[in-house]
């Protein structure tokens, strides 16, 4: 059983402050380890990674290997089953359509003093996406961090996946084909982070990496961060629900266990404003426990992280979320968007009763790389932006140069630094001349 | 001198190599004491606050003296001479303006089966500005992170600013006070940013923290981020001017000059399709250097990592640029928004005779914290986004479950993620009844 948390009570803020601070993740010690290999592979390239994946995914790659010719895509994405390309079809043409909307603006305009002011974004020159092997192989997540690189206009796109044993899911394959992607790189690990900041003989070095990794390929992205640029550092998932009695207890205990699903320490939480309705959830997660494929994985999260909050009203279950700020919430209330209003902190919101967050995971289109462990406070999920940058434009008139050059020339002596001075009172003089 | 360097000669692509891979900054080995110094905020917090500044800034605070109090930040503020101030103000003033059009929208669409689609921008709930002491504590910089903050409605908003000795610079309190600034805190180094980061008895913790400071700073900022987000990890500054023969060689030589004044590891680029316009540029500079008052620091940058390159034509000169990626890109020729049609990475343009970078260093308008290092290749100057955190919003009706719910069924089934397809089924199952 999850604990069971009620606002009225004496004790909740010591018992909520246990909630929000529990340490679901343990900080493997492995910086010294990747240091080590990134070293590696940027002294010895291709040797570094042809010995690694040897001895990590017991693969025999050559340089000839490394990546997957377009012959061996085809076949194993000839394998796919109808049905699930038909389901991949959709929700990349969703997953694009959503994105699109997304592409900012440039801008351009004049000032009053003349001056010509305004930015312009362009797209990184090439991104790199890491995708885990074995049973974190997700393809929906092939399509979440390809689509709006492609969107962005990325020129080159590649992929690394380690293929333990040579092993590879056709589902990916056929994600990346869908997304675009130019090349497919069998290497996983540190090492493949390595390679795609700094390059090999075989891999062109790319200017950003995303993608969802274990704990060597996140301290790997760390390391390689401000050579290259890197999305975030994610954690362990989770979710908050908030529902009132009006809702069916089974439904929100499979919302609760889409998340607890994924992994021992991931973390579902129901908030509600009814005591009776928050025990039969409790209930019907047990009596699905029973049956869940995932059972032992699912189990352990809903007993170690689990937790349902019983509040005086919804108003206090929204204030309690924000503190929470959720990677996923699910507002199942009679005015969902009424209480949207009230909502600061979350990475992504489903609002209603038929909005089950796994419709977020693969075709309702917002992306589903979500910031983890409270940094929905100051960060955003994965976006076409990720894959853009701006550069700011200005140019002065002689006008404008009079207008504000004096307050610079004032501001770069404040500041002792005197050819910004110069640099501009030479500008002046003439001028005045 | 600096390297002259020529396109048409047949060793120029190793020396421009070169010039791309100097490396102008020592990696000091500061993680260990970085990380003890977190650890001893976290765990004595004000304590250790009180002691290390004691130790660094010759300083003996105690919890009431660690934040400037409102009368102290009046007097120091009152001793501002009045010009010094008009030029604060008129900066303030046109920085609020550029930044205000960043406000991006917020989105929301009912898409073809019926989904309610869209996202929606939140302020970050808190930020803290890492101001540095001494000679590199600018004004400018107070105002150039704090209004973006403050235009994306960041309702708390911090300094800490070292004060050595117990010395600070009025017009930097001035600046906080112009921007909105809440609080300011005497606190620097490490252990400043261990402060915001985690809080302490007296220091209330932030949700980003932006602003540069020395290699301490910086990686006291890479140890905390994803506990909190931070800017970016700034390094020397640079800057990239493409001219033609057309300029007053004076002109460019003190806008190489106004970076290579920065700082001894600060990099001015030069590319010109003239070599005898090269040659007149370098004549200045050297003369420029004779009388400059920090013609130390200007002449060592100048002398170790400047360079003077000709180019065949123009758009040689943008693709050159292009692989630099420079914080800073004048363009200074003859049609320089055609020039700008050929620029892919640069953190800020400036364009035309008439506009030194120094304008963009204080009243341009646009941001002047940029990447760094070629890091333009995948980030951007600090914007009002920043400050900023996007969610997305998803609400399906019986109609669009019904649609695509079968798909994201299928998928959760192919990735083994029982739960996740069974959310979906039970709403399908309902609906069919």
């Amino acid at each position: 059983m999850p604990v069971f948390l009620d606002t009225a009570r004496p004790d909740f803020d010591a018992a909520f402050a246990t909630v929000m601070g529990a340490k679901r993740e343990e900080a493997a010690d492995v910086d010294a380890a990747v240091r080590a290999i990134i070293a590696d592979v940027r002294t010895r390239g291709d040797a570094a990674l042809i010995e690694l994946t040897t001895r990590f995914d017991r693969l025999e790659l050559t340089p000839d290997t490394i990546a997957f010719s377009e012959a061996e895509i085809d076949a194993a994405i000839a394998r796919v089953p109808a049905d699930q390309r038909a389901a991949l079809d959709l929700a990349a043409e969703r997953i694009r359509a959503y994105h699109a909307r997304q592409m900012p603006q440039d801008a351009r305009w004049t000032d009053d003093t003349g001056a010509s002011l305004g930015w312009r974004f362009s797209p990184v020159g090439s991104a790199g996406l890491y995708v885990p092997g074995g049973t974190a192989s997700y393809p929906s997540s092939v399509l979440m961090n390809a689509i709006p690189a492609r969107v962005a206009g990325v020129a080159r796109l590649v992929i690394c996946a380690p293929t333990p044993d040579g092993v590879v899911n056709p589902l990916v394959l056929l994600a990346a084909r869908l997304s675009g992607v130019d090349t497919i790189y069998r290497l996983g690990g540190a090492q493949a982070v390595a390679a795609m900041a700094y390059g090999t003989e075989t891999v062109a070095p790319v200017d950003k990496i995303t993608g969802p990794g274990n704990a060597y390929v996140a301290e790997a992205k760390r390391q390689v961060f401000g050579r290259v640029g890197i999305d975030m550092i994610a954690g362990p998932s989770e979710i908050v629900v908030i529902a009132d009695a009006d809702n069916d207890p089974d439904w929100i205990a499979l919302d609760l266990l889409s998340q607890a699903e994924h992994d021992t320490a991931a973390q579902s939480i129901l908030i509600t404003d009814n005591a009776a309705f928050g025990r039969a959830v409790a209930d019907a997660v047990a009596a699905r426990l029973e049956t869940l494929a995932r059972r032992d994985i699912a189990g352990a999260s809903w007993r170690d992280y689990g937790a349902i909050i019983v509040t005086r009203d919804l108003a206090e279950a929204a204030a309690l979320s924000n503190r929470l700020a959720p990677e996923h919430l699910e507002l199942c209330t009679a005015d969902p968007e009424g209480l949207l209003a009230q909502i600061t902190h979350a990475g992504a919101v489903f609002l209603g009763a038929y909005t089950p967050e796994a419709i977020g995971d693969y075709v309702g289109g917002p992306n589903h790389v979500l910031p983890t462990a409270r940094s929905a406070r100051f960060s955003s999920g994965l976006s076409v932006a990720d894959f853009l940058k701006r550069t700011t434009i200005a140019r002065m008139t002689p006008d404008s140069l009079r207008a504000i050059g004096p307050a610079a020339e004032t501001l770069a002596h404040a500041e002792s630094l005197e050819a910004h001075g110069l640099s501009v009172r030479a500008r002046l003089d003439r001028l005045d001349r």
